[in-house]
């Protein structure tokens, strides 16, 4: 089964929007252990995407097209797969009372283009669109299979989700369904998590292993399992995330959506511990990331981004000029712990760049870690990139720290 | 003239990167009045590539090549584009010379693969990568013509402006340079920027103007001339430039590259003052974006992130409970000058939600403004959005409003 990805839409062409629809679209069919061989973007023009389904479908079992089905003349997508498959539209009257019951019941105004999205190609099947105006599209047409969906993307990753991916598993005949287990890793290269659990990934065809890069996110191991159930397949994944997580240990610092702040968040919430956080380089980069996290408010005290030297010294009670040390990651903990008023004070110090400071290479950063009953502690790293790299891993990496300390703990 | 683009790559079908390339191009293209009808993403298989390359050539009459020109063999857009043209690949001494030069000098050890880089269909010429190991090719063909660059974007992107572009006008007979200024306003939506400048868009043609939206960065107004010299298509721009700006007033904050951030430490440098934050909802966001600016530290002396209501008190000197109020900004502006000793203080305060706060609803926003001879004032915005994007727009629009008070000054 070979399923290939139409985005519809001159602005894609134009750069105004970049287009992740397909990237993501041929995430989701890769780890359904769907083959996908060519995406295609095109512009608004009738004629245009008609050959272009065409041409794809000579060579594709079903393709996916996004975008293109909204209410506007220039929303052509189910035109262009009726003229392809040689059929007229029709227009279907439950699709109609629903648009109309959107715009607040049939009795009410409602803008005639708005119709247009209750036209479907004659023999074609609807979508239904639980978030949104667009209904999707199914057509069967000489064996091969055309889906719509909307370019909204939330709209059409449930779509495929919810759809398109289990009709084209039936097809498949394996009346399957696909679960996925993301362990996040931070610490190690892909190279280096690829060395350690090299035998487990050879081994293993159900749940498949695979390695994803998220860049300043770390490095994601991801088990796909495909099983008749959801349960069944939780089981198949269950022993091999036992053995992954005995290897691996403390690189793994979430599971799926988590990210990093809300690990740590979490963490201390557990303990009743409140955070405060003092950082140079980063200048107020770490508060930020732990602040986006909703219900911060309870754990997160505040940050103190001290970035001229004067101000950790009269605020953090830095007592040295020399701010790329440990001593003045220390005292930037301690400093955070005391103005802030929390059970745990972090700190970041270091040279960003471009250029080197006191004599500390660009990337050297000083990290500090004050947590109740322990003595105040520095970590040093070098890091690599730009500034705006160094910045970020020096962030990440001061929460990755703070995690793992404490799950030491426990 | 008709120019498409192919990204080649399977990790791009995979979803493991997301092809950015071709947007930017697309960009370009468009900026420089070339049309592009198509745009495709293909995997790391040589008869898919020759294939695709042989049907984008049915109905282009340029196109342009991204990735697959590296070291390694799976790279094979060199053997593509031969196969395509029906010719074989010839080692160009040049070529091996230049790439024995990167790697210390021909005596050194260079693995074998690397020489694959010189490798050009015959007929072909070479476009020389000043930054990277990859070289590009131009190869015409049955009146056609195929570009490939590398997938690396700082590298492609230079081939692309510096040679792909120029070489493509010069066929189009127009011997013309293109030249893009963009003026970044803030404040205003795309319909109202619209509205203000109808007319002066709709009587242009050369300079061209065409609105660019950049999310929570704004929108871009940009100018596009194409003359025979730079200096010609800067003659075109610089009197509807100045219309553009007598129209749209204090709603620009920058010119092409710059950022908001960088726009108020300009402004703030050239006064000689120096800036101090207190930030509540958006946690050292302000603070982080302006230390991002290499050389900010001569200005920047650092932000409090007092999100905890105790901390605006203790630290800021905040009198009341009600901390999402104008009193609570201008104590909070006021407390961020005193403690971090800067000449210029400011402030935001807030509801990101989720919740709303004090009767707050989500969205309120706070803003204070210490600025020296001025009293202490405060500013309120209902800001959309969710809490990431509430917490984004009142970063920008803390900066923007310190930026327009510092013009009204001048």
């Amino acid at each position: 089964m070979k399923v290939d990805v139409l985005a519809v839409g001159t602005e894609l062409l134009l750069g105004q929007i970049v287009d992740t629809n397909s990237s993501w679209i041929g995430e989701q069919l890769a780890s359904a252990g769907i083959d996908t061989y060519e995406h295609r973007k095109i512009g608004d023009n009738l004629d245009r995407v008609v050959r272009c389904i065409e041409s794809m479908l000579e060579t594709a079992d079903a393709i996916i097209i996004c975008g293109g089905l909204g209410p506007t003349p220039d929303d052509l997508t189910r035109e262009a797969i009726a003229q392809a498959m040689g059929v007229p539209l029709e227009r279907r009257e439950e699709l109609v009372d629903w648009i109309a019951s959107l715009f607040g019941g049939r009795g009410r105004q409602m803008p005639e283009n708005n119709l247009r999205q209750a036209d479907v190609p004659v023999g074609g099947d609807v979508i239904p669109n639980p978030i949104g105006t667009a209904p999707g599209l199914k057509c069967e047409f000489n064996g091969r299979v055309i889906y719509a969906v909307p370019g909204v993307p939330y709209e059409m990753q449930r779509m495929v989700n919810e759809h398109v991916i289990p009709d084209l598993l039936e097809r498949t005949g394996e009346r399957a369904v696909i679960l996925n287990r993301s362990l996040k890793t931070w610490g190690a290269s892909e190279s280096g998590l690829a060395e350690m659990i090299a035998r487990q990934v050879d081994d293993q065809s159900n749940p498949s292993i695979a390695f994803l890069a998220r860049g300043i996110e770390g490095i994601v191991v991801r088990l796909t399992a495909k099983a008749p159930t959801l349960e069944a397949a939780a089981a198949l994944i269950a022993p091999e995330e036992a053995k992954l997580r005995s290897t691996l240990g403390d690189l793994i610092f979430a599971v799926d959506d988590e990210t990093m702040e809300e690990a740590v968040l979490s963490r201390l919430g557990a303990r009743g511990w409140t955070l405060g956080v003092a950082e140079s380089l980063t200048g107020g980069l770490v508060g930020s990331r732990i602040a986006g996290v909703p219900g911060a408010s309870a754990i997160f005290k505040g940050t103190i981004g001290a970035y001229a030297t004067e101000v950790k010294q009269s605020l953090l009670g830095v007592t040295s000029d020399e701010v790329v040390s440990a001593e003045c990651a220390r005292e930037m903990a301690e400093g955070a712990r005391r103005v802030l008023g929390s059970d745990v004070g972090i700190s970041v110090t270091g040279v960003a760049g471009p250029d080197s400071q006191d004599g500390a290479p660009v990337g050297t950063v000083w990290f500090g870690l004050a947590l109740p009953g322990l003595p105040v502690e520095a970590v040093t790293a070098r890091l690599p990139g730009d500034r705006e790299r160094i910045r970020q891993f020096s962030t990440i990496s001061l929460m990755n720290l703070l995690r793992m300390r404490l799950d030491a703990l426990a």
